[in-house]
């Protein structure tokens, strides 16, 4: 049985939603050493999400965006406005999306589908770094 | 420590959510030999999703799949519209709703509450077959 | 390889969003002697759910409760609506909160965030009673 953890660190993206497959990828090689298992992801901020989704046309990220503003509008009733307007909205969109993914591994690689990818959505207007909690464990190969 | 790895492979169904609790467990017969444990779930798709809610009112599965279409509406200022008017709210619910489920097993069962079902949310209009990649670890009995 | 799985009763709350973080770890003291591992939830129910956001302020949970009335309505035209018209918005609440968190674990402690905390939100106007069924692995220390 392995085990591995390890934190990614993550630069500041623009609000919206980035594809980062393969900066999770590259972060953890000893995916190469597992046969069966699973690669479990766990972002630690309360104003950014993980998903998964489609991995092709950068239109789907940015409309996905598009979306999540129309679901959480940024005018709402809130109480917790000092950080400004793009923050309650953010927190909402953190827990509709959720902060982690447990992803499935095999034969040495995320066993992902042919058109899905990872996304990093930012929900706040001015980023800051992000950091990633990564734990890998399996059956070793 | 047992781990079994085995993929699901559900026929296609009309858009709106359908219980699938059955079709797991009789894919997955090894659970008989977990005495805790867990099985992960991840739907190899981008429009349609896994969840867990109420299973014996159908009425709920159809409502849920009503409010649904209410949060993500097919007519805000999408830009990948190529593939029909239903599939950019489909990645959108793909996201809110999410692709995987972990549901704790326990004694050789899934241990799930007893209003609790599996459901496959299919978002697009005109159904292909699904695959599940399922992954069951655990403690032997 | 270490597993533990143990059912946590909470009281009944009111609506809303409350913060368990206390609770949980109270209850599974074993977390100490987890050196790399994932503690997982699961609420055996279907109109409450579990999510991960903000552990200070008590006006984010009031504000994401707020928008979550937003977001999931009472008055969509629903079927299922004898248990009363709190229940059927708390069936869409919990499936797109959803009803169970993975969590690192790492030397003996859940690894979160510094301003995470683990929420339950009860989305029916009278609760009652939650459980979750709580499932520790990991490497022991």
């Amino acid at each position: 049985m392995l085990w591995i953890q390890r934190t990614i660190e993550l630069p500041a993206v623009a609000r919206g939603c980035h594809l980062i497959t393969s900066d999770v990828v590259r972060a953890i090689p000893e995916l190469d050493s597992v046969h069966i298992g699973l690669l479990h992801l766990f972002l630690m901020h309360t104003s950014a999400s993980l998903s998964i989704n489609e991995n092709a046309d950068p239109d789907v990220r940015r409309d996905l965006a598009t979306a999540l503003d129309h679901i959480a509008p940024e005018d709402l009733p809130y109480t917790h406005t000092l950080e400004g307007p793009d923050d309650m909205p953010a927190h909402v969109k953190t827990s509709l999306m959720g902060v982690s993914l447990t992803i499935p591994v095999r034969a040495g690689r995320l066993a992902l589908g042919t058109w899905q990818g990872i996304y990093l959505c930012e929900h706040r207007n001015h980023a800051m770094r992000r950091r990633i909690l990564a734990t890998l464990f399996g059956q070793p190969r």
